[in-house]
């Protein structure tokens, strides 16, 4: 491209548009699913047969999500929107029990956007799929006038397999599971944070935990073949997935305060500005309910990854007191106990 | 919802987004895969077995696309901003001979967007969803601040099955093809550009062709087993899909000039403002390549639909000149021939 910065031209369907998805997003992905030689095919395909192949018997299932994001600002320590428009969907995959296996990107880009960014993007996104063993195999590209919308956002939509042997639910869990977790709460919220307005904050301190979970889940369900389900904490934070786990199962989930993982840096931002690490977004974090039994075994698995070093055990699974809804609670080190509600809103917008 | 508009607390992951989501959202899109009561599961979840029984044998294929939505004005004759999204995605599906299934939903709202306006254009792509007897059953939805997006951007990806026995691609296409358009040209884009500015035009005298292709084409492929390949015709215009064809398939095209179905209203337009109706975009017309021996057959299954009573023999396939490239070409009633090249940029952006 000898052009500098998109434009309206670019989301034309006309030469301008052929050349930026032929030069700069096609030679990014390719793969054998998208070769950058056929981006006049309307669409991708994939075998049923490949499918098949993953579903260890008749019984698999077909998992489908999507996810937008907006964040601002589009680069991060620790990622950038296209490391997380792929990290996000392969999770929600991976939660789920799924192999994350293909990947859809539509892009809507501001007219004026350096295409040295969008560059930086792509090749991010590339290297995220790799890291996931994902294929981005088909996508799209809008441009919309300057000022109607903010340099850049991803949607990305994610299809993969639930073999047939893994049947995880909210509806699985039981009186006296355990809950753990894989590392540290509001990474990804603390740096975000961090990087806004004039906080006078090192903005580079803190570095948002964006990365792929499928390798540690994978491992996850091979030691522990009783975990009842899994989320990954991302807006809302921990209290949001937690509050869902207790409504859905119909039980009580209690955390204990002192077992929670929080980086120094996190703590002190959250002391500074009176927010609540519970509440904090996180991009690499996922929060599994599994029985009492197989906790160590759990945590073994997932120690060895080097971004689960702090994977810990933070509360169990109750019964519902009487005549009260299900609800979440945190202990204290000295026994008290208070209410952890659902947020409003979000202490942030545009965080993911 | 007792709030009107729509605000950043709704993008949040807390109470405001989960109302939205279950109120609004999930009410309107509730189906066996995705019911109203189910917000809470990160990710839909279809049986293989299901896919399989789509597949007419053991070679069927998974077909993926996506696309991104950003028309403005969201609201026009003949359809809006939820109708075009699912149809989008439906047709692109279609043309590769896929049986189109699912869809996921994307959505990215600005800040103060009335919540009226949103429940009309979830309703729409409900309305457009059942038409195309095609489930939505993921979703994922964001909101940037005021002056951030344009009011909203959807996002959709389909997945749908092609039958083992249906093998259309471009590399298809021989010499003596003839080209098939299933009705008339340009309504889509002539009626964003009369809604555009002040122009002194009757806004509602075109309306767009937005509109479902999978039943049309169910029918053409069933009239017309030697095939070659289709492909809908919406940002570029046909003269963008048949310079791919042309391209792709290493042949030149011949348009015949008086052959193209036009309405009265879109010509006048093209006149008025001086545009080639070859170049402006539709939304529910689509081009197929087949055998001559199959011309008649084509047009008697498309003009059974009413939408397609103006289906036409547009052009023909033949040897590419010696020492130049694959071109399109029309030839007018006088015998004269021009060359139609790709558009480099779109008249009008934000088209879809």
């Amino acid at each position: 491209m000898t052009q500098e910065i998109i434009t309206l031209a670019h989301g034309s369907g006309g030469h301008a548009m052929q050349q930026l998805i032929e030069q700069e997003i096609m030679a990014v992905f390719a793969n054998p699913l998208a070769p950058a030689n056929q981006a006049t095919e309307d669409q991708a395909r994939v075998p049923l047969s490949l499918l098949q192949a993953h579903s260890n018997g008749m019984g698999g299932q077909l998992a489908m999500t999507t996810d937008s994001f907006v964040i601002d600002p589009i680069f991060f320590p620790g990622g950038d929107i296209g490391s997380l428009a792929v990290n996000g969907t392969v999770n929600d995959l991976a939660v789920g029990g799924a192999k994350p296996l293909y990947l859809s990107c539509g892009l809507i880009l501001e007219e004026g956007l350096p295409i040295s960014d969008l560059r930086k993007i792509l090749q991010s996104m590339r290297r995220a799929a790799d890291d996931a063993g994902v294929a981005i195999i088909t996508g799209d590209t809008k441009v919309v006038n300057k000022g109607c919308a903010d340099k850049i956002f991803i949607n990305t939509c994610g299809v993969g397999v639930i073999p047939s042997n893994i049947q995880l639910s909210v509806k699985n869990i039981r009186v006296g599971d355990v809950l753990l977790i894989n590392g540290s709460l509001g990474d990804h919220g603390a740096t975000i944070m961090a990087m806004r307005g004039d906080l006078g904050i090192d903005k580079g301190a803190i570095r948002s935990d964006c990365n792929g979970l499928n390798e540690q889940i994978q491992a996850l369900l091979e030691a522990c073949p009783g975990i009842r389900c899994m989320r990954d904490a991302t807006r809302g934070g921990i209290a949001a997935i937690l509050n869902e786990f207790a409504q859905s199962g119909k039980v009580k989930i209690q955390l204990k305060e002192d077992s929670l993982p929080l980086k120094a840096e996190v703590r002190g931002l959250c002391e500074l500005l009176g927010l609540d690490p519970l509440y904090l977004a996180n991009e690499g974090k996922f929060v599994a309910i599994l029985p009492e039994a197989e906790a160590q075994a759990g945590l073994t698995a997932l120690q060895s990854f080097s971004e689960a070093k702090n994977a810990a055990i933070i509360g169990r699974v109750l019964e519902p007191e009487t005549s009260m809804a299900p609800v979440l609670t945190m202990r204290n080190a000295f026994g008290s106990e208070r209410l952890i509600d659902v947020p409003y809103g979000e202490q942030l917008p545009r965080i993911c």
